[in-house]
């Protein structure tokens, strides 16, 4: 039996110290092969290049732990696309995205590139999965994020995933030995208040950034919120079938259509 | 008791005609604000922009038909942040987005502009809608489009929405007279089979173009690509709760984690 083949995405980028610990944690566990976009791609959704030719280019970035490596001037998802046609020989057998620095916890999983990546594969039929560590900075230890990445990598190498379903794991900024366990979880309602800074740049004309606090308004104790605030790693079942089911007998209730 | 207040947006830019055509349909609905993007936004899914700051300024788009419009440097998303933030003077009671010039039935969900834009807009709260012509042609006709989201538009307005869900509607290339009717849908399951196009620049350096088949693996007759393939507009319901909830007990009972 050939060894697993593992594709190795991210968002933030081919050079983020997050996708060098994920390639290390996973490389024992199969085949690894990195196509990763080549400048840092946070925030950009599912956003996919349909204006604009891509170009992918052997990268080199990981020869000095044996791993081939291709950097792409696309979105993450468009990095998934272009692995699947142009760069893995075979169907690959689990898609990693990550580890993303910061959380993709709650709705933050709408925004996110790195999950973006891992929903592509899912709909390419590659078990998929995203992780995400809840640190933003650079210098980051990835340490215990890496060891959650490999013990997750393992189980769905061995026991696959429900059809249609990837997952999306956080990991709290915590050492390996104080985080208390992995949950299962739903992801929590909750919602960013944005405020937008204004700012006036050196020719008198207004410009805006985007600031905002996250507010969690969901008391449960079975989200990845509580999860990740109580020591956990989040783990959510992730789903891109997007029909509300129960919405649609309501609607045929209460609506007035001829 | 003040007239609705309704914001307009979409992802093909403030100057296509599918915007001129949804503004002219829900003029009569309320007072109505056009906040959309300066150049077109196809493809971006629901990115954000977070690495630079946004523009936002006044049009003067719609002055003929006495609507209030301003365009944003921003993807779709961002400008319904932005609309809510800094332009919308109370909370807004209805969005509409598009008509986007091509379809956004199935999985084109994920990809779209047109819905991360109505996405954002019920994660603030607001009862949102967007809408899609199956014809991806610049002067394409909008005028069975524009109809069908006048009707939808004043049924949200009348009966709303169940909570934390909106509404993916995609309309057939078929005249007022053609269309069967509304039908209530799931999301088919289907897929994109892509081909990236290679080729050499005049430096001999390869870039490649995305291509792709578009592939319904779903037989259902409840479902959006069954509606459209049958003459009917589809109205999907869409929630942004990715969970999959029947995922959660699944991983618990198979994975094994101590």
């Amino acid at each position: 039996m050939p060894k697993p083949l593992i594709l190795v995405v991210n968002d933030d980028g081919i050079t983020a110290p997050g996708i060098r610990a994920l390639v290390e944690a996973v490389k024992n566990l199969g085949e690894v092969v990195v196509v990763a976009p080549d400048s840092p791609q946070s925030g950009m959704g599912h956003a996919i290049t349909i204006n604009k030719p891509l170009r992918l280019t052997k990268a080199h970035v990981f020869d000095d732990i044996d791993v081939a490596s291709y950097h792409c001037s696309g979105t993450p998802a468009d990095c998934v696309k272009i692995a699947v046609d142009k760069v893995m020989h075979r169907h690959p057998d689990l898609c990693v995205s990550g580890i993303n620095h910061g959380s993709n916890s709650s709705i933050n999983v709408l925004y996110s590139g790195t999950m973006s990546a891992a929903v592509e594969a899912s709909l390419e039929g590659i078990p998929a999965v995203g992780f995400s560590l809840l640190d933003y900075r650079l210098d980051a230890d990835f340490n215990a994020a890496a060891y959650i990445a490999k013990v997750i990598s393992e189980q769905i190498l061995k026991n696959g995933l429900p059809k249609a379903t990837l997952l999306n794991v956080n990991i709290p900024k915590l050492s390996k030995e104080e985080i208390k366990g992995i949950k299962i979880c739903r992801q929590a309602v909750a919602k960013w208040e944005e405020e937008y800074l204004q700012r006036q740049d050196p020719y008198g004309r207004d410009y805006y950034w985007l600031t905002g606090n996250f507010v969690n308004h969901d008391h449960g104790t079975d989200t990845d919120e509580w999860a990740l605030a109580n020591g956990y790693v989040s783990v959510v079942p992730v789903q891109y079938d997007l029909t509300a089911h129960h919405g649609i007998a309501h609607i045929n209730q209460t609506w007035t259509l001829d």
